[in-house]
């Protein structure tokens, strides 16, 4: 099969906690050919900020790396977006997209206002500082939190669901939210049972990036269009 | 040619004001199937709330048609967005795009704030009612204008391109817009020159529709993300 | 009896809908000739954005008729103020009013913070547009919903007064609400049981657009006080 | 002749500095009987936050007399406001208005944005917060200077006007002001010359004052709806 | 002992109504010598704007006396802040701070957001007000009412920290406040109890307010860094 | 000497691009034992959001290095404030401050609105984030740009001077400025003969910060007011 290109999925967790399943997952959503890493010093979650800080270097070196080697794009595989504004700065030729600016993006055309589902309190002022940095708090109904940690989203998978599906109903009818999005990247692979039982659309963070990142490669190529080097993003000198 | 799906594109004015070239153009830029259609009854162009309000009816009822007659998408070309609420109200199995919308989405991940090159004062107020409603206002840096008139923009080309070229630059170095939104549909074709100039992402505001149509025609088709028909989008009963 | 001036009421349903009592019941508060008219064509409610579109260029035209016909003012009858942009924008010399502006406007100086108390859950990002187009989303307290469609208000009046009670009195007591809006012309009349029942200034919203269209007409004649037409209401050259 | 009932005009400046042609210039505009008070102890203009604190006791004490004694309705006469919230606050039965508030109200359906133009740029940062506490802040094009202490205005009105006028102008050449607000009360009568000039509806602020306190003695008499006392303006014990 | 300077604590209540204990309280915290006054006419407690009004120009005469008897810094002992731009207009030379702005201010670098327990629903428009003018909006989590009256406060205190407790315990619980803000003086010295209770950081507004006037004292003396007096502060002409 | 306590100042640039003389100048303000240290990797500058990751991880681990060795305070000495959250996320027991985010907080009682002279132009949206993240926008007239890197400042000294009084003047007679903070480290010692030039106050950034952690140690000491570990700041498991 001839792939219409190359995107490199970073999951910025280390070698050890690696999910190949979810990459199998998005394989099977795209034409171009996906290939995936994982850190070689990480811890299993990026649930607080300093966990966060201490993949960023890696993160972002990969995604150079990934601009040297003739990616079109790549995704950072975490809905905080670790390290997402950084690695456009120093890249001039490849796409960069993370989940959460993702799936947020393309709830905007969907509905009134979107709820995002996240597993602990911890994610809220976290979360919500980077909706109020992509300048969307208007769009925002709620964040709803169904208590899990990222471990164990994938333990009883029919219990997650359940959670997921409570706060996402209450979501819909009391936060009036028009649109879903599960706020973690292990919450893959179950949007579609959330989408029948709320009757909205449910955006899954992994699929999203990955569908943005395909769109952002095709109006780069085509037209130019790609992260402008005006200022947020202009490189700085050594590269 | 085999095409991966049929695409309306609806431009709000009379018959007698075709420009059939802007089709022609649009063409080369999609493996769509994509269809034109201007108005029964329509002036030449839309620079009045007025001249919108009467032409809402038949443009929303063309894409009802369209939705029956099996088509994927619809943009409706004009940069006010004329009915693009309306008819996804009425639709429930159809793309409805418009420039404005969808210009404004594809600049928030390419830079930190955008500009729009208008055509006269008149848009104005009018554009920044339509960013506040879709909750960007965060996002703009400024709406320059160009001091044109829409049917006068393709009379004299040049002009057309040195006058959108000079506020271009006074929004990107006094504004600091990092992105640029050509702010109405009669400025097709001549982003790649302002690109150029100005060296940051210029959007055309026609091939923004048409491009983000086919990205939310693809999500629809693959994972059921459409307009949510929660509330905002609710059909009326007799539909 | 000596009119001070004349003013149109245009109830923008279609004819075979009319509700003749209601303007009755208006005629009693003011000291214009009041007129009435609905439209040739036409729903029973415009509940839906897509009924708006429908109407608004007969109602437009209507109030271009009532200009060229020697009227003061006009109400367009419906809280969702169909048109009243556009009317603004095709007139010189006639005030246009409409329930939902007029009543916030009056709602500014009686207290810290409205609520709305809307029909259904379809009203609200409709309501929520207009009251962030007017510029009043710090004044609002929130917008509650009764559960009644435009055709059911009328039909059982004490059930009505019920509903509205119980609704009223949550905005008050949880959202703290100082003033109340009648957020449907079809809940006009019974502002005064509501009132007592709150001890809150509860705004009859067809009232409201009455004697705020008085208010405007007589600034605009002893002051030329009128709609600006600098911009957001300039006139299309064919007027 | 009959009037139809009491307005105070109160003129927050010490005796001696009385302007009882203001007054004059006032009754020609008004069915209303309209007394005029200065206070006992006042400065010759409320330019500063401290003067205001001063006279603001005198000024609700004189509020509170006027409802005592059948007025109808109060004009605190300075476009600061000074004591506007207090004398609603213990007043039960009079309607209480000031030119600041007054002048703003009207403008909201007049235009898109208004400008007030100010005396000095102590103005703006007092103005400004005034704006916010009532909720405009999305309506303001801005706060123009001209540059004159209250003293100055009358003194050579000519030249007033012409600063004015220059202000004007800037105000809707540049910052697209569709309404203009004479942010002075001493700048009374000008208005008709600037509204002649700019073609933009130019506010007296205390001719404002006095159609917006009719306006809402009449919606209080007839339905009402008068200052609430639910919360903001809720009495003291003592009253 | 030497003091490092002298600070005022006016206490904006009727001399009557002292609280000398609260001062005593105070004393034990700083190395200043910290003195005390009340004034000459006034009441019980400041709950209402009328009561605020008939205070102001004692207390903003009192600091001017302050300052021309070598006060480092003065305290205004109401969490409204009653005359505190005033008197910071009318001095040159003196720190002038308040409980509500001094509390707030501190609390902005210790969490994400503040909740402030208040007295009665009559705050809320009021502290709201204050909150918006300082421009801390986005810090808000909620004002919560915990049905006591000033003087109520401190005749029962320990059913006074049950209240507050619960208030408490729900803003950190439902509107996820991270830091607490005890919203009148008269909750002085039980600080302590709630934050043990709450595990957040309680702020008690007369100890706010003490600590930040040293603060600014400190940074003024040694920096020059005093209140700008550029406009908002800028004297009136006869200081 | 006694020396109340001990900070350390962290400078987070690599240690062959160290500038003692500036700590030598901090040391003379303060009554704690005050030490300093560079990394062990880093830049010359943090002009980008690049560098700043680097060293974030640095950063972070030296401020738990300093609770760990009985610090009470640190100081993160770059204007962009990096790693302040997560190293207040990771610590208990010690005061985490930084130049930004110290300044705007002291800024906030002095004046009505302030601006910031910083480097280039790629600082404006990064700074802006920050106020964003902070809640201060309502609080900011400008960032103002002198057009100097960071190595630059302290070539000539003469010359930063020269262009940042110009740039100051431009923000308070332009912007209305009523504070300045300069909005570089590499700025520190000229804020006197800035403030002489303007006669408005000019915060020095690290002396803000250097007066502003001992403010909060102060009040860590004396009250237990500190970081609040509800959420925001909530430490991972681990530590």
């Amino acid at each position: 099969m001839n792939h219409k290109g190359k995107i490199l999925y970073i999951d910025p967790i280390g070698k050890e906690f690696e999910e190949p399943e979810m990459v199998d997952f998005l394989k099977g959503f795209t034409d171009y050919e996906l290939n995936y890493t994982s850190l070689d010093g990480g811890t299993s979650n990026l649930e607080y900020m300093y966990y966060e800080s201490l993949v960023i270097p890696e993160i972002v070196h990969k995604v150079k790396w990934a601009e040297e080697n003739d990616y079109d794009g790549v995704i950072i595989g975490c809905f905080y977006d670790p390290g997402l504004y950084e690695a456009r700065e120093i890249t001039d030729n490849i796409v960069v997209v993370a989940p959460g600016e993702s799936s947020m993006n393309i709830s905007l055309s969907l509905g009134y206002k979107f709820s995002i589902i996240a597993g602990s309190e911890k994610y809220i002022p976290i979360i919500t500082e980077n909706i109020k940095k992509y300048g969307y708090m208007d769009k925002l109904a709620s964040v709803k939190v169904v208590g899990l940690k990222v471990e164990e989203y994938r333990e009883d998978l029919s219990l997650t669901e359940k959670l997921v599906m409570d706060k996402s109903k209450e979501a819909v009818q009391f936060d009036r939210a028009e649109v879903l999005i599960l706020g973690c990247t292990a919450q893959y692979g179950i949007y579609k049972k959330i989408q029948q039982y709320t009757h909205v659309p449910v955006l899954d963070p992994i699929i999203s990036s990955l569908k943005y990142c395909e769109f952002l490669i095709n109006i780069k190529e085509s037209f130019g269009w790609s992260h402008s080097k005006r200022c947020l993003y202009k490189s700085p000198p050594i590269f």
